[in-house]
Formats: structure tokens, sequence, C-alpha cells
């Protein structure tokens, strides 16, 4: 799970905003992640995504390709190729950094219609996210809706028909590009995307993989507004306690809760946890180096514990799952 | 040991600053403290200190006391009272907040004379750090070099005098107040203490407690002055190598690190592990509220995984030693 431009100010101004206490407090291994790019001290979340998907280091911009441009296998691709359900839920455009560079291998980005025509590359089981422009509205005329359709995705356009799906795919756009704020109308969609994503994938008995991000944690920082921060931050928190929940009745589930980078130079001046009034400040609207912390839970844990480089947690999870 | 106001952020510039890593890096496990005041979200370092030293929450400025201004005892005195042999090293005044708190017992920070009388009420084997004015040229007239002299101290006014005393206990003072900063004159001078410290004090069978500050990385921090940060958080990592060392090789020391709080909302916004160059950002010349990493190493460790309120590391440690 990943949580956009979440550095450990994000995630104590979370803490601070619910009263004290976050889901993400549950977990027993604690590490951190180095995540300079390729060629930028500073990553984005492109870069930063393809280390953790693909195990290399990455420019700034590549989805799922190495520094010279190669594509390079994604864990969800290996998963497929072992049989395992896979899926991606997001609280932005399916096709944005973070979900595509778990299954698109792109040079840039910016190629939206490029990266949605990667998701009929795999067998996904899952998507939950934004986007449906990207397949359904495209400047080349193909309707990839109708291909979902063809390889059997049921495709759901709003929150309640995803809850209304109990089996088999499902491709879920819950906007036309990039969903709202939690505070503006999107409201808990990200942990009820989680659960059904959770109850679809859990039949496979080769089990899963599944990145569930908090998208727009990193659009409070550049935005450089912290109640944008707090609510972002809590919603992620609520779909790291259904995860945590279900990781703790199955007993055989790794639970990975990172981020990319930090976004924002973010601080936390003042607070009250009785009120859960939280006043940030921030030193820039872009992303900061600093290193970022890992949170795991589940068999193969304490692997993710000390220093490390970002893109040593592709292998740590390959390693996880016994991948060769 | 406890570098004062190192932030994730301050860490983080120290690792950059050094080319890339740090000796912290080898530490296996890793936690956070949330490190409220009992009257404040933000703290100070008395009531940083104290909630390390004596396992209670209380209020900025506390010295060694509780909330309601009641003496409580320290660790140290604790380990004194079970026969360890015990030691506070500092790069500021040892009357000064952090230091002070392990030994003294004090309604005000500020009461450095008073603070330097505490001393004389433990049987603490060695100190190391500035403050010579508290102990000799002080407004009530008493001399006490004299009565340390009379308790068998030997007396240290230089880094090379400390460097000489090989046996017996060690008062030594570096500065008439506080140290220069390590680019100023100090120098390597917390690592050669440490050195010092760790060989007068593991002669004592039942083991030891040491308590070392890098105390100026907070001041860096107050200055918004990133070189500053960088320089004393390497010395800082410098002298956790050598204990680290000593820990390695004895293989039954527990050794932590931690900070206080964070100094100056710090963000590491450009940065070259080439070069070591780094570019760091801060919101307020203040300390910060964020969450405080926890790092641990040797037998015990293990107990300061996860997340907990800064005075649980008290309990921590009283544990660990086996202190009832």
């Amino acid at each position: 799970m990943i949580g956009d431009g979440m550095g450990v100010s994000q995630i104590y101004a979370g803490m601070v905003g619910n009263f004290g206490s976050l889901h993400l407090e549950q977990f027993p291994v604690i590490g951190f992640h180095k995540n300079q790019a390729s060629n930028a001290f500073v990553t984005d979340s492109a870069a930063g995504a393809t280390a953790f998907s693909c195990g290399v280091k990455t420019y700034n911009g590549a989805i799922g390709v190495d520094a010279n441009g190669e594509a390079v296998p994604t864990i969800l691709e290996i998963a497929e190729q072992n049989g395992l359900a896979t899926g991606l839920v997001a609280t932005c455009s399916i096709t944005h950094a973070t979900p595509a560079s778990f299954i698109s291998h792109q040079a840039s980005r910016s190629l939206d219609e490029n990266i949605a025509l990667d998701f009929l590359n795999t067998d996904i089981e899952v998507f939950i996210g934004g986007g449906r422009k990207f397949f359904a509205n495209r400047s080349d005329g193909l309707n990839l809706v109708d291909s979902l359709k063809n390889r059997s995705y049921q495709i759901a356009n709003t929150i309640e028909e995803v809850q209304q799906i109990k089996s088999g795919k499902l491709a879920a756009f819950l906007a036309e590009e990039q969903q709202t704020k939690f505070s503006e109308g999107r409201g808990d969609e990200l942990v009820k995307s989680t659960e059904v994503a959770l109850n679809l994938l859990k039949t496979n008995k080769k089990g899963m993989f599944l990145m569930i991000e908090g998208s727009q944690i990193d659009w409070g920082g550049h935005a450089n507004n912290t109640k944008y921060i707090v609510d972002e931050m809590i919603d992620f928190d609520n779909a790291i306690g259904k995860v945590l929940e279900f990781a703790k009745k199955d007993g055989n589930t790794l639970v990975i809760i990172t981020a990319d980078h930090e976004t924002g130079g973010f601080s936390i001046n003042k607070g009250d946890t009785k009120t859960g009034m939280v006043e940030g400040k921030f030193t820039t609207g872009s992303h900061t180096g600093v290193m970022i912390p890992v949170f795991a839970y589940g068999p193969g844990s304490e692997k993710f514990a000390g220093f490390y480089e970002n893109n040593e947690i592709f292998h740590k999870m390959m390693n996880a799952f016994r991948f060769k």
C-alpha cells in the first residue's frame, strides 16, 4: 500500500487529526527507504513506483521501464505469471504514475492513453480508480471498455456498482479523470474499493498481489493544504485498517505500507490530539528527498526492517512470494 | 544516545552530507515515539529528556520532576542504586536540559547552578561536557570542583586531559559554558569523550548506563543552518559508530538512539550524495511536534519496535536492565 507523498510528518498529521492514533501504529516492523531516482536526487511518483514495481532505479517520469527506457517485468506481471490474482486500487486515475508503474511500460507518465492500452496486456483481476476517459473516450477512437467487457471484465462506474460485484473480474472507473477529494464527495470510496478488491482476489488459492494507493496525500502536499493531507491520510489509514483486519484473519498475508517520497517539506508546528487540530507548514510545493518509512506486517515482514534503497522493496517482495 | 532536535530529515541530511551512509543504518530495530509534553503539544528538551529518564510526561522546562513538580528517580540514579557504572557525555553544558534530566531534579532548566549541585547527589562515575562555570564560578561562592576532587573525581579541562584518564572517576569540563560548534574548534571531542567514557565504565561487572548527547543538532535547527545540522549529525553518528563497535564486541550491550523532538521544521529540498551537498529549508526557528524515530541494537532491542509515547522508553530500558 502506497501513500503517495506520505512522509513522517504526513503520517503524524493524520495521527493527530485522528485524535492521536492510526491503524498504521499496529505494524510491528519499521524500516526506511532511500528514494533517489537514477537521474535526480528528488524522485517523482513514476520513478518511485517503478523502483517498487520493477526493482530498478530509473529516471523521473518512467513507467515500468529502466534508466535506458527498456521495459522491466513488474511484480504484478510476475504474480500473474505465477497464477496469483492481482489488483490495483487508487484514488486517482488508474493510469496515473503510481498504479501505472505496476502494469505498464511507457517512456513517460504523461502517456495516459498508452498506459490504458497496457491494462489489456495482463490478466489483472481487479482495478478500481479514475481515468475512464483514457479507456472510453480516446484520441485514437478505440473503446477499451468494450475490449475489457470482451475479456470478461465487469464494468462499474460508481462505488455502488463496485460494491455489487461479488465474484469475477472487475474494471471500475469512479471518475472521468481524477477522483474528487475525500472531503468533496469521494468519501470512503477507497475503503469500500479495498474491501471489494480483497473479496474478489482472496478466492485464488495461490494468493494475491494487490497495490492500493492513497493517491491524494501527495496532492495535499503540492497544494500546501494541511487539512487536505489530514483527510487523505486518515482515509488511507482506514483502508490500511481493512487490509490489516483481512491479514490478521488470513494469517498468511504480508502487508507493506510505504510512500514513494515526501511532498511539501511538511512540518507539524502546532496541534491538539484532543480536538484533532493540526497546524502544518511547508517549505515547497514540490517533493523533497528525505528517506521514507516502511511498515510491514505478516510473514516475511522482518525483512523490511532497517535501511535500504527503494528498489530493494521489489526484491524483498519477490523473496517473500518466493518468485524467481 | 540522544541527538537533540534530530528528526528524520536531520538524519537524512547527515546521511547525504556523509556521501550516502551513516553508522546509524546498521541498527536493525526501528520504532517511533510520540513526544507531547504534559502541558504542550510541542515538547522542549527538558520535558523530552525527563520522559526518557524518569518515565513521566511533564511540563516544558521540568528537569527530573513530574507534572506536579515532584522529583522522580531517574534511570541513571536507579542504575547507580543497582551498582552499575554510570556516565553522561554531551556537546553542551553538562547542566543543560538533556543531560541534567538524567541526574537532577529541578523545577526549571534555567537553574544551572542548582543542577550542578545535584551532580554531587549521585555517584556518577563519568561526566564530560561544558558548564565549568556552574561548578567553579558560582554566585553562591561554592567551589564544586573542589567537592568533586574530595569525592575522588579526576578533573579534566581539555580533551587531551580527558584522554589521559585510564581508570577511576572523571569530571571533565570542556568549556566554561557551551562548547563551540564541531566546525569552529570542538572537532571530534564527542567521539573521543565517548571512547574514554566507555573504557572507564566497562570495568564494572554489573554493567553500565551511559547517556551520550549530540547536543548541537538542535542548535543547527534553531539557527536554520543546514551545514551546522549536517556537521553535528555526522559527528554524532561517528560517536554512534564507536558505541556500536563496543556493543558488537561486548555482545551484551543494548544501544538506543533517538531524539527528544525535531527542530526547525527541516526538509531536504536538494542534495547530492556524490558531493555531500545538502540544501535544506525550514518552517520555524523552534521545535516541531512530529513523531521521532528510535533505533535499537543488542539484547532487548526488539522491544523498541513499533509506536509508543516517549516516556515508555524509560520503562523499556528498566525492563531491559531488569530493574524493578
